[in-house]
C-alpha cells in the first residue's frame, strides 16, 4: 500500500449489495485507497453461535481489492450479536446500582467475563482463519475504542481481578494498609477480599486509583488476547484504535501491537489538542501511526453539536496526522447511517449517495498525499525538545485532582501549546521514552517520578547537559499518589538544593508575582514557592499576597552538571510560558523557527532530504522564515527565506 | 350550559362540610358557572374495595346545581387508594433501576397493569351508574394529565405491549431488522422477545421511538377504556385533560372522546405559546375545546416560580381560549390548598377563603363571557392558512433531533408566532386533517410524510391553486424516521425537480445566505441547499462559507399545477419568516391584517354575525386596522377602518 | 485549661510514632494548647471485635500532657472498623435505590441499626473506662459531623423509627390523614404501617417533614446515648461537632450535652455567616461554645476550591468564635494528610511537617488570646436584641419553599447582617429561648408560632414594652406547615387588628412599594399585603403593579400594650433593612454603635470590666465611635472617642 494513504470506515453489512459498485466507484473518485471494514458485523460473521458466514466479506475486499482499494478488518468485539447475551446474561456491564448494560449499544460487555472472552477468541480466531493470508487485507483493528464503561464494571469478575491486582501489587494486606495510609477513618483491611470497589462511598484516591488501574488492566489484556491469536494467522500490522477520552496508558496497550491508532474529533476550537496528541502519538512506536477516524464535516453521534466549518478544515484536519509521523488519515464515515445510531454524523457520502461539501477536499488531499509520498515515506519529523506526558500522571491526577479546575491532560497541553506558537515543534512522550537526542525536556504537573527509571533518565539527561522545565506538581507525590513525609518533592529538593515551602491555590486576586525584572508573572491557578538552599538563580518570585510569601521563589534557574533545571512553580498565561520557553530554548541551544500566527511547522529530515511541512490550525494568515530557498512540493512555489501560508493552508516545503 | 363558561377545580373532598355554602356563594360572586370535581377522590368515594361512598358527592353536586353551578366529574384513576397497591404492590410504575413508584403522588400505575385496570373500571363503572343521567353533570372529565412516566414503565406488562406493539407493526423480526437496519451494531434479533426496552443501554432511536409510542398506546388505551364504560351511562361530553409537555398524539388520544381539554400555565414570556396550542386545539374536532386548567396568579406546584404578573394578565389569558375557538376557560384551582401538596399554587380564593388579587379579573371575565355569548356561540374561527403540527413528527424528533438545540415544538412554535405577527390568523393541524379550504399551508420540520395520507393531500392541495410552504427538515425521512437511500427527500425532489444536495448546521459565524435582491438572509440553526433541476425560482441562497456550498439555493419557489410549493430549507429569524409569509400570502391570495405590535386578530364568522376578536399578549398597546366599522360588544364601542387595545386589552368586535 | 484556647485536630494514628515529639514541639512553637485527636481511630482502639489497644493513644495524650497541651477526646463512632460491617452487611446506610452504603468512608452507618448502635457503646465505654478520669482529657467528642445520610436510610429499622414517631406525634391514623389533608389525592391510610418514607415518589411537605424529623431525631438519641455512658466515667464536658448544613436542631441535640462544638469552613464570601452562627451558638448554653473546626488556608476536601485569602484572614477568623462567646478555635487540621482522603486540605503544617504560610498568625492568634485571657474569661457579650431563628422553621421550610429562591437560613443571615451593618450586635435564638432582657427582637421568615410557648412569650415580651419586629412569612402557618383556614395568620391578624391580604412573589418588575414618605421600598422575592383593620401606622405600602394591591400595607407599626409590633411583609435590600431597624432601634431604646464599614461591634461586660472587641470582616478599613476613653490590651494603644481597625482587624478594647 503506497503511503500516504486515504481511508475511510465503511460498512457494506447495513447496505443492500446493490451498492457496492457505486460505493466503491465513489471512493475511487474521492481517492480513497483504503477501507477499514468488519468492525460491528460480528452478527453478519457469526449469525449462530459457531456457524460462521464469510461469503459477505469476501466479496467485498475482493471487489474493493480489485478496484485497488486496501482493507484494514476490524475485530468486531465491541458488538457481540443477541445470542451471547441470551445464553449468558453476565457478559454485560453491572453497573453500580445493581442493574445490567444491556444489548443494543456498544462496549457494553465485562472485559473480564470468561463467556464473553471466549467467544470474542472464537470469532477472533474465525477471522484469522478466514482473512489471515488475504493480500489486500494490509492491517487489523482490534475492536473499537475500548475504554472503562463508566467508572467501571461491578460484577464478580471485575472485583476478583481487582483483588488479584492489589495482592500483585502490595503483597499482603498490612503492607496495603501502610502505604494507603488506612488508618485514616478506620478504613484498615484484614484481608483483601474485603477491599470494596470504587462505588457507593467516599474512597480514598489510592483505592479509586488502582480500581481503575484494574479495569485498565482488563481492557489491556482484552486486547493483547485478540493480538496473540491474530498472530497465529497473519503477518499486516495489528493495532486498536482508541480515543484521548481517558487515562488507560496508550504505551501500555501499544507495546505488543505494531501500529499505534488513533480516532479524534477535534474541532476548530481545539485543533491544537490534535496536534498534541499527534505529537505523543509518533513518539509511542518506530512506526509511523495511523489516524484510524475523523470527521470530514461533523460529529453528530445522536444530535449535530457543531456548525459549518471554514472552508480548508477538512484538508489541514486531514494533512495534520500525516506532517506530525502518521501514515494515513482515515474518514469516520464513508457513507452515512441511513438508520440506526449516529444518524447524522458527518460522511464522505450522504446516504443517498451524494458527496457532502467537502468531498473536493477530500479528493485535493487525496492527490497531495500521493504528490508527496516519497518526500513523506522519505522523512521523519525531527524535535529537540520533548514534553513529558504519562499515563501515571493521568491515572493519579484523574483521582485526586489538587485544585477543582486541575485537569492533567490539558494544563500539558497548554504548555505544549505555548511550545508550538513559540516555533518549537516537540515531541511528546511517555514515561518510558528515552530522552536521548533532546536537548530541552519540559515536565509540568509530573506528579511523580517513581515511574520505572524516570527519575534516572531525568538526572542524567540533565547532568549530560540537557535543560529541564519541571513543575508546578512535578515530583510531589510518590508512585500511588501519596505525599512525602520528609521532604516536599521526592527527588528535586536535595538534588537541587531547593525547598518547596508552599503550595498556592489562586485566581490572580491575591497572590502577586513578578519576574526578575519586574515585569508580572501572570500565573493561573496554581504557584509553588521555592526557598533556593544553595545557589539557584532567582527568575520569578512572590511580590504580593502575604508577608510569609514575599520573596519567595517561583521559578528558579538551577546549574546541574553540564545542563541545567529550571523549576517553574507555577500555571501560567501563554505569554508568560513563552517568555519562559523562549529563555529555556537559548539555554538549551533549541532554535525556535521564527513563525507569526501560531504557525506549526514540522521539520521533516530523511532519505528523501529535509526540509519542513507547514500546517495552520487557527485559521489566519501566517509566515515562517528560514535559511535558504525552499520549493512547495504541492503547488511547486520557491521561497527564499520566509514562506506565507493562508488560513487552514498546507505546504511541504522542501530544502532545494 | 350557557357557553361561553367559566369553571375552576373545586376539591370538596379537602375541606369541611361546613365550607361548602361559602364556597358555592363566593363562586356565585366570582362569576363561576361550572365546577370540575372528584378528579383525585378515589378514596372518598371508594374507601374500601368494593364499598362505595357517594353521598357527599351527590350533596356537593346538588349544591352546585342548586346554585346555578353545571358540574364536570372527573374519574379519580390518578389516584388510586391505599388498599389497591397494599393489595398489589405491582400495580406502581418500575423504574428503569428496578425499584417501584410508590403510594402518595400521582399518575404513578401503570396504564397496562390488570389489577390497576380493574380496580380502575370498577370505579368509572360506579360513578357512571351513580351520576350518569345527574342532569347538573354536564361533562366527564377522565383521570388527570395523563402522561408517560419518565421514559416509560419497564415491568413485565409493559415490556409485553411493546412486543406485541412491535410484531403488529412489523410482522416479523426479519422485517424489522431489516427496516431498523440492524445489522448495524450486530443488533439484530432472532425473536421479537429478545429487544429490550429503552432502558440500560444506548439505543437506536427507532426502538426508543417504538417503545415510547408502545406507551402512549396504553396510555390511549386507558383512556378509552374508560370511555366505553362512560358511555353505558351518560350522554355528557367526555374528555381528559392533557398536558402538551410530551408527544402523545392529541388526535389519537381524543378520536373517540366527545370534547378536547387542554391544561396551560403559560406566562407572560410564552403565551404566544397558549395562542398556538389553541390555534391547534380547534382543529381537531368539530366541537369547541374546553381549556380544563389555567392559573390565576401563578403556579406553584411545591414552590412559587413565577412573579406577580401585570393587571390584565388574567383577563386575556381567560379570554385566549374563548377567542380561539374553545368553550370554556377553568381555573386550577378554586381555593388554595390548606395543606398536602401544591399548597402555594395560585387560586381564586385563598385558602382561609379570600378572594387573591385576581378576583376582579376573573369577575370581569365572567361578565364579558355573559355579554358576547351569543356572539361566541353564533360563530367560529375562519382561517385561510394552516400550520402543520403532527404528533408523528413530535415523536420522531423526540427520539432523534438532528442537531442539538433542535425541538420540534419550539421550531414549529416560532413559525406560528411569525405567522401571527404577520397578522395571519392559521389554524394548527395534525397529519390527518383536511386540506380543503385552506389557500396557505405551511409545514417546518415536518420530518416524514409517510403518515396516513398526508402526501397526497398536500399533492392535491398544491395542484389545485394552494400554496404550500415546506421544510426545513420536512420529508427527509421514511415513517420510522430512517433516510431514504435513493433522495434526499421522499416526495418533494422527484415532484419539483429539485436535489437536496447538502444539510448544514450553523450559528451564522461561517454560513451565509441571502435573498435574490442581496438583503441578507438570517439563519438559525439549520440550513438545506438545494440544486434546482427544473425552472424553480431562486428566492435566496448561499452566498458564502464554503464554495461547495457558494450558489446553493436556500429558498425557491416552484410552480406546480395551478399552485406553488416554496421550499424553505432554514429556520429563519422572525423579520426573515415575516418577509416570507407576505410573499407567501400575496402568492395565496391570503390578506394578513393590518396589524402592529404582534396583535392577536381572530376573525369569527357565522350565523351570529361577522367580526374579529382582538387579544392583546405583548402587553404592549397595539392596533388593527379592517374596512367599514365595528363595534365592541364588550364596551359598546365603535370602530371605523381602525381599533385600539392597551396592553393586554380584549375586544370583541363585531361588523355593522 | 487556660481560656481562651487554641486547639487544632491530630491524627497520630497515621503516624509513624517517630513523629510524635516533632509534632508536639511544632505544637508549642505554634501557641497550640488543646489538640483534639481519636475522632476516627476506632480500629487502632478495636482492630478485633472486643480487642482493645490503647497503650498507644494514652503515649499520645500522655505526650501532650507532659508538654502542657490537652486533650479532647473524640469517640470513633463515624468510622467503624472493617469487622462491623463484614459481620453485619446491614449496618451500612440503605440508600433509596435498594444500595448499601459501602465501607471506607465515613458517617455511613444508620443510627437506628441495633448492631451498630450496640458496636458503637462498647467502644465508647472502653473509652469512658480508659480515660474518663485522664486528668489531661478535658473534653469530649461525640461522633463527627453527625448528619442525615441523603435525604435519609430506607432500612427497616428507619421506617419503623419513623411509623414509631408517628404514632406518637398523631396518635391514631385518623388524625394523621385529617391533619395531612390526606383525602387530597387519595392518600389516607388505613394504618401507620403503611405510611411510605419520603422515596420513590412526589410526597407531600407533612410526609417528608416527619421523614427528616425521624432522621434527627435517630442521630440526637444516638448522641444522648454516647452521652449517658461517658456520664458514667467522667466529669469532662461533652459535646458533639456538628455543621450547619442542615435543619437537624442544634437546641434539641445539645439540651443534655455539656458544651455546644461547631466546624465552619467560612471564606471572606461569607465570613459574616460565621458571626452569625457564633451570634447563635453562644445563646444555646450559658457555657461559652467550642469552635472545634476551621480551616487555616483553605478548604480541599478532595480538591481545593479556594484561594490564598489575604493576610490577617486567619488571625480574625481565628478571633471571631472567641469573641463572639466561644472559648476556643480549632484548626482542622494540625498536619495535612500525607495520604488517603481529604489529602490537599489546610492545615498548620505541611505532610512533611513545615509551616503553612498561615503559621505566624496562628502564633499571634495563641499570644493574643494568652494575653488578653482574664477580660475574655471575665466577661460575656450583652445584646439587647434578638433574632429568632428556629429548628422548626428550618425543617418545614426545608420541605416547602415558598418561592424557588427561599431558603430560611440565608433569609435570616440578611437580617443579620443589616442588624450587624447597623451597628447592633444581636442575640440570634431558638424558639425555647428565654426573651427577658432583649429590648428589641427580629422574626423573620418565623413560618409558625405553635412551638412550645413562643406565642405566649412573643406577647408578654410586646406587653411589657418590647418591640418585635415580624415577618414576613411569620406566622402563616402551624405547626406541620398547613395553612390555617380561617385567618392568613396564626396569632398576629386578630391580635394587631390586620388582615394579610395577599402574598405576592416578586422580582421588582411589576410590584412596586414605598416607605410613607414616597422613597421607593426594595423588596426581594416576596410581600405579604395587609390591611390595617384597627389603627397601626402605614410605614410603606405598595404603589404599584395591580389595582388589587395598590395602597395595601406592606411595613406597619402597631401599638400593643406597653410595646409595639412592626410587621414586616417583605424581604428588603439591605438600604431598606437598615432604614427599617433604624426605626425600630429608636422605638426600642436601643443605640447602636457608630460606624462604618460594616464594622463588628462586640459588646463585653462583667467581672473584668467593660469594653468591646472589633473584627472586621469585610477586608476595609473601619471605625467605630464610643464614649470616653479605651485601651486595646493588645497593642496597649489608647483611643478617645473613636478607634480605627485595619481590614482583618482586631481589637479588644477596655473602658478605662
Amino acid at each position: 500500500m503506497k503511503t500516504p494513504f486515504l481511508g475511510c470506515a465503511y460498512y457494506p453489512e447495513d447496505w443492500d449489495d446493490s451498492q457496492l459498485e457505486y460505493d466503491i466507484s465513489m471512493m475511487k473518485k474521492a481517492g480513497i485507497t483504503c477501507a477499514r471494514i468488519g468492525e460491528f458485523a460480528w452478527r453478519k460473521m457469526e449469525p449462530k453461535r459457531g456457524q460462521y458466514e464469510f461469503g459477505w466479506l469476501h466479496r467485498v475486499v475482493d471487489a474493493l481489492g480489485a478496484a485497488g482499494i486496501s482493507v484494514v478488518l476490524g475485530t468486531p468485539t465491541a458488538t457481540p450479536p443477541v445470542w451471547l447475551g441470551k445464553s449468558f446474561p453476565d457478559v454485560f456491564v453491572l453497573n453500580k446500582d445493581g442493574t445490567r448494560a444491556s444489548h443494543g449499544g456498544r462496549r457494553h460487555c465485562c472485559s473480564n467475563n470468561p463467556h464473553y472472552l471466549d467467544a470474542s477468541d472464537q470469532i477472533v480466531h474465525a477471522m484469522g482463519r478466514e482473512f489471515g493470508s488475504d493480500p489486500n487485507v494490509v492491517g487489523w483493528q482490534l475492536d473499537n475504542e475500548i475504554l472503562t464503561w463508566g467508572t467501571g464494571c461491578t460484577c464478580e469478575h471485575c472485583v476478583k481481578a481487582y483483588h488479584d491486582r492489589l495482592r500483585r501489587e502490595y503483597g499482603d494486606i498490612e503492607t496495603l494498609n501502610a502505604r494507603w495510609n488506612l488508618n485514616l477513618f478506620s478504613q484498615a483491611y484484614d484481608d483483601f477480599d474485603e477491599i470494596p470497589g470504587d462505588w457507593n462511598a467516599w474512597h480514598n484516591p489510592h483505592l479509586k486509583y488502582e480500581w481503575a488501574a484494574a479495569h485498565y488492566e482488563a481492557d489491556i489484556a482484552f486486547m493483547h488476547r485478540q493480538t496473540e491469536i491474530l498472530r497465529l494467522y497473519t503477518k499486516a500490522p495489528i493495532g486498536t484504535d482508541m480515543m484521548p477520552t481517558n487515562a488507560m496508558g496508550y504505551e501500555e496497550m501499544c507495546a505488543p501491537l505494531d501500529v499505534v491508532m488513533f480516532n479524534h474529533y477535534n474541532t476548530p476550537e481545539n485543533l491544537s489538542d490534535a496536534v498534541f496528541w499527534f505529537d505523543y502519538l509518533r513518539t509511542l512506536k518506530d512506526r509511523p501511526f495511523w489516524n484510524t477516524e475523523t470527521a470530514t464535516t461533523w460529529n453528530g453521534s445522536t444530535a449535530i453539536g457543531q456548525v459549518l466549518k471554514p472552508e480548508g478544515y477538512c484538508r489541514v484536519n486531514s494533512w495534520l496526522p500525516v506532517a506530525l509521523g502518521g501514515e494515513c488519515n482515515m474518514y469516520w464515515l464513508w457513507r452515512q447511517h441511513w438508520a440506526g445510531h449516529e444518524l447524522v454524523h458527518g460522511s464522505v457520502l450522504t446516504p443517498e449517495g451524494r458527496p457532502t461539501h467537502t468531498f473536493g477536499e477530500v479528493q485535493r488531499t487525496a492527490e497531495e498525499y500521493e504528490k508527496v509520498s516519497a518526500f513523506i515515506g522519505g522523512t521523519k519529523v525531527k524535535a529537540e525538545c520533548a514534553v513529558h506526558f504519562t499515563s501515571k500522571a493521568w491515572q493519579l491526577f484523574d483521582q485526586q485532582k489538587v485544585f477543582n479546575d486541575n485537569w492533567y491532560a490539558g494544563d500539558v497541553q497548554a504548555v505544549h501549546r505555548a511550545l508550538r506558537k513559540s516555533g518549537v515543534c516537540p515531541d511528546v512522550i511517555g514515561a518510558a521514552h528515552s530522552l536521548d537526542g533532546y536537548k530541552l525536556l519540559v515536565s509540568p504537573c509530573l506528579m511523580t517520578l517513581e515511574d520505572g527509571d524516570l527519575a534516572d533518565k531525568i538526572r542524567t539527561f540533565v547532568e549530560n547537559g540537557g535543560v529541564w522545565v519541571a513543575g508546578p506538581l512535578t515530583d510531589v507525590r510518590n508512585d500511588i499518589g501519596a505525599h512525602y513525609v520528609d521532604r516536599a518533592m521526592g527527588m528535586i529538593e536535595d538534588w537541587l538544593g531547593v525547598r518547596q515551602d508552599y503550595g498556592i491555590p489562586t485566581d490572580g486576586s491575591v497572590l502577586k508575582c513578578a519576574w526578575a525584572d519586574g515585569d508580572e508573572l501572570h500565573v493561573r491557578k496554581w504557584a509553588e514557592n521555592y526557598t533556593n538552599l544553595g545557589d539557584g538563580e532567582v527568575l520569578a518570585s512572590v511580590t504580593g499576597g502575604h508577608s510569609a510569601l514575599i520573596g519567595e521563589t517561583v521559578i528558579g534557574r538551577y546549574k546541574v552538571g553540564k545542563g541545567e533545571v529550571i523549576l517553574c512553580g507555577a500555571l501560567l498565561e501563554e505569554a508568560d510560558y513563552m517568555r519562559l520557553f523562549a529563555l529555556a530554548c537559548e539555554d538549551a541551544s533549541v532554535t525556535p523557527y521564527s513563525t507569526d500566527g501560531g504557525l506549526n511547522v514540522i521539520p521533516r529530515a530523511g532519505e528523501a532530504g529535509e526540509g519542513m511541512i507547514l500546517c495552520e490550525t487557527a485559521h489566519r494568515s501566517a509566515s515562517v522564515e528560514f535559511e535558504g530557498s525552499m520549493t512547495d512540493l504541492l503547488t511547486g512555489e520557491t521561497f527564499e527565506g520566509r514562506a506565507e501560508v493562508e488560513p487552514y493552508g498546507v505546504r511541504v516545503l522542501k530544502k532545494n
